[in-house]
């Protein structure tokens, strides 16, 4: 059989959005960058031009600082106009009844270990959000065709099932544009990014604990003919920027 | 036969551009918006808030003023998340060895009849660029896969040109999502919304010489069943500064 070449993954994790800096849960809220985010994005759209990795293809989120970020990082990129694909499947974990809620308070009304089950537990989601609260997603029309329940998606997410509900686009989407040879732009959120690494590098369900995705700084997956990565964890095009914002998200909260 | 409901058509012109600002003709030269382009493409935004005229889906040209005007406007409209395919067909018409000249010095060069020849005639392309030249497209990865030529694109086009390759995309990607009831969205240039225009009112080859679509203000379109205009012309969303722009573009270069 004949087999085209494999593509170049790069994964970008959308910058500071406006909940990040009041420090919310925010999961399927839909805020917008901070002029923070903003120039994170455009920063990552340099650093793949200097690094001459112009992506071909672009997915995103369904969700504004993930679709923000990537066409501010495509416009420094001069990459505009490729082709872009949008699905619910790489948004961010849905935070169920914490989403709106002060990382802070929410870590001094129910304590460290419950604060950590909910942020970093493998398969502990949050309570469920109630429907036809002020930030549930019942009504939005962007999430009208999902088959989950009568009104929508779903109402909160452990990141296995962001594991399970991301792995049928990465399959049926993303994965032929890199059979294709295509350099693929994935720009999504600090959980969907997680479960998708967690895939790729075969990470454990408790290592992925320990595993945090800076923002605004792409990260190479050059990937061998079975879609395993050549260099484990990828590369990041700014390693020590990746590194020092990697230990900052680790003690949000703190 | 079952037949869906025909969906609506909503043509809007991108904002102010760099070239436009400095009198030059663009073409298929890649510029950016200004200040003023951008504040243009959110008010666009805004009136299609204002009259709940919200896109089911967004095509664009592969220029970067109409990609970007398309993000501001859905951005203030709070449909970012909207499926969005872009095309060269629905690029600017392609303005030959004009692109990056003068308007004002063109017109003292070559004089009025043969400058509103190039500028307005149905069929009188300007004189071809040269291959290889400071505002050619040859080298362009965006249009590497045009047969055109073995370089690329056009290198020069007329209005005619325009129609002629911009009918064979309206009929097998637009048309196939106002047939699915969709409020279809399209970004564009003044000679593409032109050359579309033509075609949905049946204007002359004559007549469409006078017509002038305004920037920024979205242009409604309901369709009946043989895709033939409800109201002759459509409906600007501001009509009153709509005809206050229209005018202004037919004195450019004056």
């Amino acid at each position: 059989m004949w087999t085209m070449s494999t593509g170049t993954l790069v994964l970008l994790r959308h910058g500071e959005s406006e909940w990040n800096a009041l420090n919310l849960f925010t999961g399927w809220v839909d805020v917008a960058l901070t002029e923070k985010g903003v120039g994170e994005a455009i920063r990552g759209g340099e650093l793949l031009r200097e690094h001459d990795l112009l992506p071909d293809v672009l997915h995103t989120s369904l969700l504004r600082r993930a679709i923000s970020t990537a066409h501010l990082a495509l416009d420094a990129a001069d990459r505009l106009w490729i082709p872009v694909r949008r699905d619910w499947r790489l948004n961010e974990r849905h935070y169920g009844a914490l989403q709106g809620k002060d990382k802070k308070q929410t870590l001094a009304e129910f304590g460290e270990e419950q604060f950590m089950l909910w942020r970093r537990s493998y398969d502990t989601p949050p309570p469920a959000i109630e429907r036809g609260s002020e930030f549930s997603q019942d009504a939005d029309p962007r999430y009208a065709h999902l088959e989950d329940g009568p009104d929508g998606g779903p109402l909160t997410e452990c990141l296995a099932d962001v594991v399970a509900r991301l792995l049928p686009y990465w399959e049926s989407a993303v994965v032929p544009d890199l059979r294709a040879g295509r350099t693929v732009l994935v720009t999504a959120h600090g959980n969907s990014l997680r479960a998708l690494v967690k895939h790729l590098d075969g990470v454990s369900d408790e290592a992925i604990a320990g595993l945090n995705i800076p923002t605004g700084i792409p990260l190479r997956y050059d990937l061998d003919d079975d879609l395993r990565p050549v260099t484990a964890g990828g590369t990041y095009l700014d390693p020590s920027a990746a590194a020092a914002a990697a230990d900052a998200v680790a003690h949000q909260g703190r």
